[in-house]
């Protein structure tokens, strides 16, 4: 499908061209610059900042202030703020939904941040807030689905990249787990089937050492970023950067 | 399946487990020498020597004496003796098809050759001729089949696959040109299902730039074999041997 491509910064998203996220996962604002640092000179397309490893994540002024050093850092690089929930995958943190929504809410108003993650599953009228907010403010909204015990039928897995699109997300997102490698192209299937059929890009990974191919190849089904290990692993099968750009030449039709 | 897995010398070739041949290529003597001599360091699991490329292919003498300065060049690294056929993507020889027999049941009665190469699409008798040699002389016979326009319907490759195996092949091999990325999943589709329910092991691989990745991760999928360019590619799509080698850590268990 053409024109389903996102552009954030000097970073285009699209299925069929790999483009490269690192997660930084620093506890405090220095970890988290000396992790940008790291990263920095490893070009990924984009940095994904795991604030639910910040343990001033209930200072907003603190989380503000970090991201706008982070954004200083990161030069051009698109920075992706995430709140993993515990549910999903992330650490616990100290705050409500409402008052998750709502830090939310003022990372959108800065300049610092050009896209936000959040569930899919989350309650319907909290992400519709945020879709005005993101909207509103220029910013890219990220809904994700995460399930780290097993890969959903495939119908199940385009039901949850359909109800992102619903929501108007920018950018639907999957990250299942494998129980064997049948899991493993299902996944692939879907991201191919999204790919054609819906009209956002989609990011979709399989995850752990079964599922860690589809990190390195996924683009070429479909999904629109990978996430590599730049710094720091921020989920289980994640590969470093340097090896996931080295075979895109080999995959593709440009080199 | 279990019990499925090929032995030959220090090699086993099974589903699940990265094994990389490298394929020569050379005219004469000399060049082969040179490139198993290029190949050695880089430890291939197999190497296979493309015999249609050998300009001597219709002096059987020449042909054996090559074959035994081979065997001696690479230690215990097993010989696949492969004469590709025209119409499969071969070089053409001034052999016809049943001096090709001939000569191929000459090569199996020396010591230098591990396993041959035969297409599963040629003459039954033939095919039975040959089977009986190498079961005879205890050299492998791999049953091949191969297409360089387009990937032919599930069905058809597991067919291919089937055919092999009632053939008493020792592997059954498959090689296909993908159109999209589609055949591509077919492919490694088509992979499992024949590692779950064929009982001999299968090579498989998807060609040119859209299969490639087929060359790096089939081996997850069932595939027990991959050809990988050592000295010189001998297929299109193929990556070389260090690449391939690296990504083992990454998507294995044991790593």
């Amino acid at each position: 499908m053409e024109g389903k491509e996102i552009k954030v910064r000097n970073t285009t998203l699209a299925g069929g061209t790999l483009s490269v996220c690192s997660a930084i996962v620093g506890k405090n604002e220095a970890q988290l610059l000396e992790e940008a640092e790291e990263i920095f000179p490893k070009k990924p397309d984009l940095v994904e900042w795991r604030a639910d490893f910040f343990e001033q994540i209930d200072h907003t002024d603190a989380v503000l202030r970090a991201a706008d050093r982070l954004r200083k850092k990161l030069g051009d690089i698109p920075l992706l703020f995430t709140i993993r929930s515990e549910k999903e995958g992330g650490k616990e943190i100290p705050l409500d939904e409402q008052e998750k929504v709502a830090l939310l809410k003022k990372v959108c108003e800065t300049e610092s941040v050009d896209l936000i993650d959040f569930e899919v599953d989350n309650k319907q009228e909290d992400i519709q807030e945020l879709q005005q907010k993101t909207q509103a403010q220029d910013v890219k909204l990220v809904l994700s689905f995460h399930n780290f015990k097993e890969t959903p039928s495939e119908n199940e897995m385009l039901s949850k990249l359909e109800k992102a699109k619903s929501y108007q997300a920018d950018i639907g997102k999957l990250a299942v787990m494998p129980n064997d490698m049948s899991d493993v192209l299902s996944l692939l299937q879907i991201t191919q089937t999204a790919e054609k059929n819906l009209d956002i890009p989609v990011i979709t990974m399989s995850m752990g050492t079964d599922g860690a191919l589809s990190r390195l190849i996924g683009w070429k089904f479909g999904s629109a970023l990978t996430f590599a290990v730049g710094s720091k692993s921020s989920a289980p099968g994640q590969i470093p950067i340097e090896i996931v750009r080295q075979l895109e030449g080999y995959l593709s039709h440009e080199n």
